[in-house]
C-alpha cells in the first residue's frame, strides 16, 4: 500500500485523481492540502466524494506533506510546483508534477513563454516527461515526473509516429485544438462562466498559448528533429474532452492505407492508445485513459485525428498510469 | 425620439436591453453606466455590439444622467438602485427599475427578504408593478415602474386568471421552477462557472429565495387573496429560459376542458400571452417577449405549466414593453 | 466466473453496463444481442468499446443465448422482455430485466399504463423488485428481477422512509423530476434531436407517464400504504442525471432537524445512498452508483431533493447491485 | 408588399427565415410547402410560432406556388431543389434557392460531390452566387439566387480579401470549420441525436464534405484565381454558430499590422461584416447576420478567424439580404 499525497486538492484534476486513486486496490490517500480556510472537509469542496474519503484539506508545507506521503501529486500552479518540488525530493518523496514546471528544457524557454523565472532551474531538461507511451523506460525510475500537458498528449502522441519515420516536415505542423471547460480550471473568471462559454466557440491564445514550446521540445526529444507548430486552443462547451485536428506536410507522396500502420506498429503494446479506422469523437474517450487517434490523406497532405479526456489521459489518469510505472504496479490498475 | 440611458450596462440583461432598442424607431440610447474604469467602448464589454452602438460606459452619478436622458433604464443590483432612483426622478426623469426594489410592499418584507434596511422605504407600496397584462393601466402614466422578476413572471401570469376566479385554493400553491443560468449574473462565481453547473441541475435558495414574497404580494394585489408558495428555484445546464410547474389545489372539482377557456379568456387582448394546447418548451419563447402557458388537471390537480425567456419577457422585453406603455408607442413595438 | 448475456446491446443503458461489467472481475461477457443486420463489432456501435471487449452482436433467440450465459441482462423494450424471459427462465438462466415488464403488481394497471397485453401475466406480482435498499432480501434468491425504473428509483428511495414511518400523508405527493435525455433511449426520434432539446427545458406526458403506477405499487409494496401521487418528468439539457424534487404534506407537524435523521437512520447500511445537508446536484452522482438526498421543510411542508444517474443508478448500476446480490459478491464490486 | 413563398417550411432554416421575414415591413407570407400529411399548421410544426403567423403547410407543387408569391425561397434538399426551380422561374417567380444546387460552375464537378445528375445542368455557370459581399452588383437583377453555403460565406469571407490582393498562396488553404448541430438539419438522425453529439467534438466528412468545391470555385469566381483547399469540418456541442480557422501561407512576409487594414479596406462599405481586433466567438454573432473576422500571424503564417451563424448569415439572413437587394429595399431591413 502506497501512501499518497495530493497538493492544491480543489480543482478538478484533483478530483478526477482522486476518483482514480480510490480505486486503485495499492493506494491509501493520506494527505490533501489546499489553502482554503478552516481545513475543509473534502467533501465540502467536492460534493461527489462525499462518503468516499474521508479526509480533510490541510494547508501544509512540503516538510509536513513528506512525512505523511511517499507519492506527492502536486496539482499546484506552476511556479508554486517547482517551489515547492525540491523540498519534496530532499524529503524522499516521489513527486508526479501536473504542472508545466518541469516540462521544459531550458529556463529561458519557461521564462519566455510563461513569465516567470523558473523556481528550480537547474532540474530542467533533466526530468522525465511523463508520457508512458514515448517515455515509458525512463519513468520506473524516476524521483520526479513532469506529468504531461492535455494539448500536448493528444498532439504528441499523434505525431510522434510519422516524426520519428521521417514521413512528415517537421517545420509545417499545425495543430488546430478543441478543449471542453474544465481545462481552463475551477477559477471563476468571466471567461468561463456559463452564459459566456455555452453555445460558443472560439479561439484563444492563438500563437501564444504556452503548450506551444512543450509540445516543440517534446516532440524534439522524442524524435531527434527540430519541431515548428502552428498552434491554435479553441474552448467548447462541454465539460472535457479535447480533440486535436493535426495537418502535416510529408515528405515523401504517401497513400492513404500507409497511414494507419504507421500509427498501429507503433502502439501495438500500449494499452492506452486505440489506432481506430472511423473518425473518433472527444466523447469516446470521455471519462477514460485512451487516446484515440486516426489518421486520413487529404489532396496530400497528412490530416490526423486525436482525441483524449483532457482531466483523464490529459491530466490524472496519465499520472495514475506514470504512478504505476513507478511502483511497479500493472499501467492499466485503476484505469479499465 | 426618446432619449434613454441605461445604469449598470455590463450585465446579461442590460446586453438584451440595448439589442432590443436598438430596435426600437422611437429610441436613442444616449448614456450607459458601469463601475469598470476607463470609460471602455460597450462594444469591449459585450463584443456582439460591435458595430451596433458608438457608445462608452462612464462612471455617472444619478443627476448626470437624468441630464442627458429622459428615461432610465436601472440595471443596478437592488439596494443601489433605490438609492439612485429617488434623484432621477426628483431630476425628472422616469425610471424603469430591473432591481427588486421597488417590487414589494413594504419595508418589512424587504428587510427579511434581502437583509437590507431599503434605502428609499416611504415610496414602497406606491409603485407600479410592471406586468402590463395585470396593471397595464397604471403603466401609461407612471415615472418609476418596477420591472418584474423573471421567476414572478412567469408563476403569476399562469397563476393570476385562476386565482382572480377563485378557482383555486391560495394557501396550496407549489411552484417549482426550472432557470437557465444567465439568471444568475455576470459577475464571476464557483456557482454559476461553466463545469459546475453544466450537465447537472439543482434546486437552490429552497424556501429562501427573494422571489417569493414577491410572487406572494403581486399575486394578492392582484386578486385581492392573501397568497401562500412554495417556490423551489432550480438551475439547468442552459443559457436563458424559465420554466414553472405550478401545483395548486382546486377549491371546486374542475373539468380539463375548462381550463384554457379560463386563461385565453383573460389574456384575449394580449399580444405576448400565448396559451397553448400543447406542452410548452422553453425554447420555444426563447429571444421573445412571450409567456406560453398551458394547463392539465391531474388526479383533480391543477398542473400549470408557463415558461418565458428570463432576459426578454423576464427582464429587458418587459422593460421596453412597459417603456412602450409609457411613452404611448405601440405595445409590440421592438418586441415583436 | 459468472459468463452473462445481454439482449438488445445498442442502447445506452447496455453501454453502461458493458463498461460496469468489464471492471467486474468475477464476470465474462459471452454473448449480446441485437437485431442489427451483418453482426456488427460491439465496437463498431459503441466506439468507446473499441479495444475494450471483442463481441459481436447476434440476432439470437433466447435458447441460444441462455446456452451461452447463466445470467442475462435485458435492455429489451417493454413487451419484447415479458415475451423472450419465460424461454430464458426456463432454460435455467437468470434474468435482471431492465424493461417495466415485471415491476408492476397486475396486468390491468399493464394494460391501462403500457397499451399492451402482458405476455407474461400470470408472473406478475410475484416478480422480486429490484431495488437492493428495499426489497435487498429477496434478491440473493431470485431467478427473475425487476431491475427498477430510472424515476422510480429517485422517487421512491427519497419517499419510502418519511412514509414507513407515518410522517407523510400518501394522497399528497408530487413528484417533480428532471431527467437528461439519455433516458429517452438511442432511437432517432424528432423530440431528443439535439437542436430539438438543447437549450431548452420542457415537461412531458403530464399526468401519463408509465412510471406513475410503479412508483405508487413499489412505494405500496414498501411502505403498506395506499400512494397517489402526481408525477411531472422534464427534460433537461444534459446527458444523464435525474434530480426529483418531491413535496408531501405532513401528517403531523415537522421540525427541520427531524428530517435527515429519518433518512440517515433509514440508510445506515446502504452503501449506495447519501442523505446529505446540502442541496445535491444531479452532477455529484453523475457517473455513480449513488442516490444523493436532502430533505427541506419549506411553510410546513416536507420538499425532498432526490438525484441519480439514470444510467448508473437508474439502469445498469442497479442491475450489477442485483446481481451481485444474486450471486453474493460484495454489493459494491465495480460500483465504487 | 412583395408576397413570397417558401418551399420546404419545417425546418431549421425555414423557421429563421419565417421569424426575420414577419419583421419584414415590406413582406407578406403567402404560402409555405411540406411533404406532411393533413396540412399541419404552421404553429404545429414550429411551436415557437404559435400567435405569429396563420398558415398551413400544403403539398404543392411549383405552379400552385409561383400563382400565389413573386419571391420564392426554396428550403428543399438539393436536387429537388433544381428540379422545381425551372417551373417557378418560368412562371415568372423570383427564386432563392438555399440547396447547394446551383451554386457550383459545372455539372461535372455536382455529379462528383452530389453523386446525382444535376437536374437543370445548363443553368449552371450562370446564376448569381447570393454573397452580396462578392456579388452584390449581380443580385438586383437576377431571378435566381444561389443562397450560399453556411461553411462557404464564412471561408470565403474571410480569405477573399487576402486572396483578391494577392497575398496568399491559393494551393495552401487549410479551413478547419467548427458548427452548431442545426446545420446538420432536423431529420432525426443517429449522429445528431441529443446523447450522441452533446458533450463531445467531432470531424466528419474529413476531405470529402460537399462545400469544398463550394469554397474553391466561388474564392476562384471572386479573385480569379485557382483556389485549393483542405476543408475539415467538426460538429460543436451547440446549437447554432460556425467559426473557421482558416491557415495561409503568404506570398510575401507579411507584418501582423498589415491584416486588418486588408479585411477593413475590402469590406469598408458592407453592413454585415465587422473586422475585429479580438479573437471573436461564434456568440457574437449568434441571432444575427454578422460575420466577425479577425486575423493574425503566427509564426510567419496567416491564421484567420471568421464566424457566423449558420442559420442567419450562413443561411435566411443572406436570403432575406439576397431579397432586399434583388426588390430595392435597404439592404440591412428585417436583419439589424
Amino acid at each position: 500500500m502506497i501512501r499518497v499525497g495530493i497538493l492544491g486538492a480543489t480543482g478538478y484534476t484533483a478530483l478526477e485523481l482522486i476518483k482514480l486513486l480510490l480505486r486503485h486496490p495499492e493506494v491509501e490517500i493520506t494527505v490533501a492540502t489546499s489553502r482554503q480556510e478552516g481545513n475543509p472537509h473534502i467533501a465540502a469542496v467536492h460534493p461527489s466524494l462525499a462518503g468516499r474519503l474521508d479526509l480533510r484539506l490541510e494547508d501544509l508545507g512540503p516538510v509536513a506533506v513528506a512525512s505523511r506521503a511517499q507519492c506527492i501529486f502536486s496539482c499546484l500552479p506552476h511556479c508554486a510546483s517547482a517551489t515547492v518540488a525540491p523540498q519534496l525530493l530532499a524529503a524522499g518523496a516521489r513527486v508526479i508534477d501536473f504542472s508545466a514546471d518541469y516540462r521544459l528544457d531550458d529556463a529561458e524557454t519557461y521564462a519566455t513563454w510563461y513569465n516567470e523565472k523558473h523556481p528550480d532551474a537547474e532540474r530542467l531538461g533533466k526530468v522525465v516527461y511523463g508520457l508512458p507511451e514515448l517515455f515509458g523506460e525512463q519513468i520506473p525510475d524516476a524521483q520526479l515526473v513532469a506529468n504531461p500537458g492535455c494539448y500536448p498528449t493528444s498532439a504528441i502522441l499523434a505525431l510522434a509516429p510519422f516524426l520519428k519515420q521521417g514521413l512528415v516536415d517537421p517545420s509545417t505542423l499545425i495543430i488546430d485544438a478543441k478543449s471542453g471547460v474544465s481545462g481552463a480550471g475551477r477559477t471563476p473568471k468571466l471567461t468561463t462562466l456559463y452564459p459566456e462559454c455555452n453555445e460558443s466557440v472560439s479561439a484563444y491564445s492563438v500563437g501564444r498559448h504556452r503548450h506551444t514550446p512543450e509540445i516543440e521540445q517534446i516532440l524534439g526529444r522524442a524524435t531527434g528533429q527540430k519541431v515548428n507548430i502552428i498552434f491554435t486552443p479553441h474552448l467548447m462547451p462541454m465539460d472535457r474532452g479535447i480533440l486535436s485536428t493535426i495537418y502535416a506536410s510529408p515528405t515523401r507522396e504517401l497513400q492513404e492505407n500507409e497511414l494507419l500502420p504507421v500509427l498501429r506498429e507503433f502502439y501495438q503494446d500500449e494499452p492506452f492508445v486505440r489506432i481506430v479506422e472511423h473518425l473518433p469523437a472527444s466523447k469516446d474517450v470521455s471519462g477514460t485513459n485512451f487516446c484515440d487517434i486516426t489518421a486520413r490523406l487529404v489532396r496530400g497532405k497528412l490530416v490526423l485525428i486525436s482525441c483524449v479526456d483532457n482531466l483523464i489521459k490529459g491530466a490524472s489518469g496519465a499520472a495514475v498510469q506514470n504512478f504505476n510505472l513507478m511502483y511497479g504496479f500493472p499501467e492499466t490498475t485503476a484505469l479499465y
